[in-house]
């Protein structure tokens, strides 16, 4: 990846949003060694797609962002100064790509500090340009180690926050790579299908298309939303609910949503080959492209 | 905390330690916003009491860090040059203060970068002198969602490694805090009783000290280990064995062990009370003062 542009945010500051954000050199060094994001991965964190200077889905970002930071018990994130801080970010990189990506955070603050959080927004390009159209996946489940209920029984396992604590997330995507593998789909270890380290699932099973339910303390996909919609208006059939490794493997088809993939076609699951749909593939890409909010 | 003394390391450098190791203000910003530390808490860490510039028991914290590194995957740290860095910021801070800590850090590097890994020891103390005897403290069980074997079945899950992603330690000690108590016990999400946040837990059971084993996905307590060396000496039985929350709830007094706090004196589970040992615990505390090494 290549950092294009950076705002640091003065989350202690009130008043006019140009008080408050401020672009510095994108490689700059900005953050102290006592930062709780650097030191225990405490924070929380969006990417958005930019493409033309416009953010995708920001508003939705902008919810989870807020949704996130509740789970951890951080300050309420000021809307509008994040979202004025995504929009001037965004309106640089336009004129510097026509596709980008932003990532912004809020993490604890400084360990040493006044207990004001820190927050930024980076712009960013990927540092190759992505194969058109990506090659199909393959997958591995992985074992995520809790119950389907963990969310609801045991809140401080921050489960369906999108926090900086990310290791594991990481590691897994190792693991797949190590058994030959692109990527990852979580299962709970009661056996319900969950999400990838980075991605939402949606498996067409039936003709029908499904997602997993955010009660399983998975993150709500906000392209997976913004998929949805599309087939949605296409009459197609979409449903939001819980499937069994068995229901998964049973599918016909496959996709692993994100800001930055868009929809990524499944080939396989554990060596279970599945149908590459090209054509939707290509026309979802399309509709995620067209967003253009 | 007071940050006093900060080394950045040269990972990509080799040779002589001195061109690998640089003094910076200690409050500096030295990482970018793009180092995996920050953005997806990817990384290991120990921290090191240091009493009259010598770091305690520094080798253990060394084979612990090694042992974190190679659980994410991460280049083995090159032991020499770690050991240099913290001698070198123990002795800088023995020069002001009589305790103080260093907490020493390894980053999977920068995502924008060359590959090679951040490294930095920064030497701190704590904002407040400690109270002396530390209060006892009131603890809480909370289920750390994992069942005892996944560190097994799931070495993804990167039990039994001192990672930067510590939101879910952190947000247990918040749940803590809420229900009125200091610290955290956890339990696998099959009965066994695990480790604290921040600590080791050492039980008195029937007149011997006992600490749960590692195959559990937990951390080696460098303290813990060498209270039991303590106990041993004095002619005290030590055991490390599985212990159920019955076996715990039970037991006669107990201790969470770390670094920074030494032998922390347990008064209440949940609120079932236990003996506070003031007698053994200041033993303990002059014990892990005396250590030296």
């Amino acid at each position: 990846m290549q950092p294009l542009v950076l705002y640091v945010l003065d989350l202690a500051a009130d008043g006019a949003f140009e008080r408050c954000v401020r672009r510095v050199e994108a490689r700059d060094a900005v953050l102290s060694v006592t930062d709780l994001s650097a030191t225990r991965g405490d924070g929380v964190f969006e990417t958005v797609v930019v493409i033309d200077g416009t953010p995708q889905a920001l508003e939705e970002h902008l919810d989870r962002f807020a949704r996130s930071a509740a789970l951890l018990d951080l300050p309420e994130p000021r809307r509008d100064l994040w979202r004025h801080a995504v929009l001037t970010a965004a309106a640089d990189l336009g004129a510097l790509r026509p596709r980008a990506a932003i990532k912004f955070v809020l993490s604890r603050g400084d360990e040493a500090g006044d207990g004001a959080g820190t927050g930024w927004a980076l712009g960013f390009a990927p540092s190759a340009p992505p194969a058109a159209p990506p090659a199909p996946i393959d997958v591995v489940l992985l074992d995520r180690g809790y119950r389907h209920d963990v969310a609801q029984t045991s809140p401080w396992l921050l489960q369906g926050a999108k926090t900086l604590s990310y290791a594991v997330n990481m590691a897994a995507l190792r693991e797949a790579r190590r058994r030959g593998a692109q990527d990852v789909v979580f299962v709970s270890s009661d056996g319900f299908v969950l999400e990838g380290p980075t991605s939402t699932l949606i498996a067409r099973i039936d003709g029908a298309y499904v997602t997993p339910p955010t009660d399983l303390g998975i993150l709500p996909g906000t392209t997976q939303a913004d998929v949805f919609a599309g087939l949605r208006a296409w009459g197609e059939q979409v449903a939001t609910r819980r499937l069994s490794v068995p229901d998964l493997l049973g599918a016909d088809a496959v996709w692993l949503c994100s800001s930055t993939r868009g929809a990524a076609a499944v080939r396989s699951i554990d060596g279970t080959p599945f149908t590459v749909d090209d054509a939707l593939t290509a026309r979802l890409r399309d509709h995620l492209d067209a967003r253009k909010k």
